[in-house]
């Protein structure tokens, strides 16, 4: 077989673990040099691939590679760009595939969510409708755990761990003042559509009572009544309440808490933020005193906290999408598949792009309590594992000491891309 | 000397290291047996002390105390109380006396921040007074670090660390999405009247351009012109730019700027927030993408990432306030003395609570640049030191492992206080 050249590109919100997959699809490309030669990087994800910004990843030295595997971010830019459909922009695909031709690459690796899966797939099948055959992998990737086929995601483990370690530590924080000070405590954290990083924050309970006493999920509709009386009835059992919130909490009607219509001070409509409203509800109806925190990206970023397991999935699936792409698969994606829980043993496994692609997977009913208000024993037993093990950065002056790369750009070959 | 009790009791806002100084006071009362007979904890701070609800820290097995070396927050329970001035509430100062007196407590050590070295000091006179002279030492405590006469208080280089590192991870993450996402991320931290919290997030920046780009600190007044001229100017020159707003952030008139007179849905006036406030007029104001994070109660609760450093220092104190009151001193407080900076060298003094009560120690000038927007290299010196080292807790089941008390309290031998 001919040495070719492979494209990776990060892709969505980025995660604490995305660059342990670029180091494992890396350093095993680098241990295949007879069958890849270079490993291109997109600058700033498939916009790298659209304006010919190809990253030559063979500039990094061993170490640096190395360093990826405990950095968070995405070292080589991502983009929160999704192509449209091959009908309404046949261009933007027709180029990516010229831009692989010029560069001689064979291998498309994707690495993000539900929406990259689905752009791999496309571009797999438009290659070989425009005479250009190229090997697509995606690789999965995202804190929000929403990808089917897979039993995790890579990710999502080291979020759980932030958000389960944070509960508790608040939570404690809380308990301690609460005679005379915060009696609730509201954290926000990421999951628009999908509870499972809320639910994350389950964990932290070891001991009934113990925080976090409510988590509000996306799947549930939030009920008003039935939150503030779980809210009294925490304060009057344990003297203070800590609810866990997912942004994307909702009413009945399907609309977000955090869209409450209310106006600033320069008269705009209030954004974001459902732990200030969940905050003013409480403290309006039952006049507690109240924190409320937003994690925000601390949580997805937080790779000083990240989960073992997390950073081992995440370098297992880029390794695995090199093995696969060389094995001759194509328009699949690497997954984990659970061998059991406790004790937990997990392999790498594989899924069709055609079968993941734009389908989100949400908390099933049977990880919810009946009340809407906590997760069950089942919900902790699937989660539990995923935020196993820590896997601490290297420390220099008191800071992480995180991989600064060259970021060495090739030389175009190809005149300059104009969107349609 | 005959064997008496001491009572120790921690007040305020809590931290990831206060109880490192509890672990530190009662192994060294215990390695002085023939001396102190039991350390008695206030039940919630001196709340514990006023209604007679005093924790047998006896029952706790050495392993248990051990423990609280690695537990945040305030595992007697803290209080938020301030008792009155001399003249207006006597009877609350000679209720402690009689609470002392009945459980044959001959000291009294206070883990606080100023108005608490205050108290101490006040205690300390009233004893004399009232003919039960007891040995008062207060222990400094605060993640402000504004209390005066110690180079550095035990509870801050953890929030500083916190700090310094989530705006490290944070400031990746929004490069790396810079190009097709947000531009301005802004993170809030505690300060209200000083701006070292904030200050410390400096230390994230090694290269010139780094995050954090602009810190916004109590001490200087907001110049809204000056403040989007820099941010703009960062988004042009970086792509993005990372804000670090103390919360306490106030308009030259004094007011605070997250006191925006806003009303929310319920019409409610908007409470809280400067993060909020400042991203709202970035966006009106320069159109930019922005996201921002409230740390809240996780930063100084997040004992995950404590710094060694403060956590020695924390126990030094607890230590030396044991020592002190053996020593036959009274109305001090042990302080850190900085012997260097480079390489770091302290060593535990001590200052009279006299001095240290009610004093609050802001920002110097020298350690603001000229523009007011970051911190000078004197204040990295400063601070640098302050985060150095880790000191991981246990971990079980992917979660640090705290430690569970008995809190078990002694039979009351008075009647009930009443409030006056």
């Amino acid at each position: 077989m001919a040495k070719r050249n492979a494209f990776y590109a990060q892709s969505g919100g980025v995660t604490a673990v995305i660059n342990a997959t670029a180091c494992g699809l890396i350093e095993t490309a680098r241990r295949h040099r007879d069958e890849i030669n270079t490993v291109f990087a997109g600058n700033n994800g498939i916009l790298g691939a659209l304006h010919e910004e190809l990253i030559d990843t063979s500039q990094e030295s061993q170490s640096t590679v190395a360093a990826l595997r405990y950095t968070p971010a995405g070292a080589f830019g991502s983009a929160r760009y999704k192509l449209k459909g091959l009908q309404e922009n046949r261009a933007e695909y027709k180029r990516l595939l010229e831009v692989f031709e010029a560069h001689d690459i064979a291998y498309f690796f994707y690495n993000g969510g539900g929406d990259s899966q689905d752009t791999a797939h496309k571009v797999s099948q438009l290659g070989v409708t425009l005479g250009y055959p190229i090997t697509c992998i995606g690789i999965p990737k995202t804190v929000d755990n929403d990808l089917p086929g897979t039993d995790s995601c890579p990710g999502f483990g080291s979020v759980a761990k932030y958000v389960a370690v944070s509960t508790r530590e608040a939570g404690l924080d809380v308990a301690s003042m609460a005679k005379t000070s915060t009696k609730v405590f509201v954290l926000e954290v990421m999951g628009r559509h999908a509870g499972w990083i809320a639910a994350a924050s389950g964990l932290a309970r070891e001991l009934p009572g113990e925080p976090p006493h409510i988590i509000l999920l996306p799947e549930i509709a939030f009920d008003r009544e039935r939150f503030l009386g779980a809210v009294e009835q925490s304060v009057r059992e344990h003297g203070y309440c800590v609810v866990v919130t997912s942004e994307g909490t909702r009413n009945a009607d399907g609309s977000f808490l955090s869209d409450q219509g209310g106006k600033d001070a320069f008269g705009h409509t209030q954004l974001g933020g459902v732990a200030p409203v969940l905050a003013r509800l409480i403290n309006d109806q039952l006049g507690y005193k109240y924190h409320y925190a937003i994690a925000d990206y601390l949580q997805r970023a937080a790779r000083h906290i990240a989960s073992r397991t997390d950073v081992e999935q995440a370098y297992a699936v880029g390794q695995a999408a090199v093995e696969l792409a060389l094995a001759g698969k194509n328009a699949v994606m690497p997954t984990i598949v659970r061998l059991s829980d406790d004790p937990y043993r997990w392999q790498v496994g594989e899924a069709r792009l055609a079968d993941v692609a734009n389908v989100e997977r949400t908390l099933p009913a049977e990880y919810i309590t009946e009340d809407g208000l906590h997760i069950t024993p089942e919900c902790e037993r699937y989660l539990r594992p995923l935020i196993a093990g820590e896997d601490y950065p290297p420390y220099e002056n008191g800071l992480p000491r995180y991989a600064r790369l060259r970021r060495f750009i090739v030389d175009k070959k190809l005149p300059p891309f104009e969107a349609q």
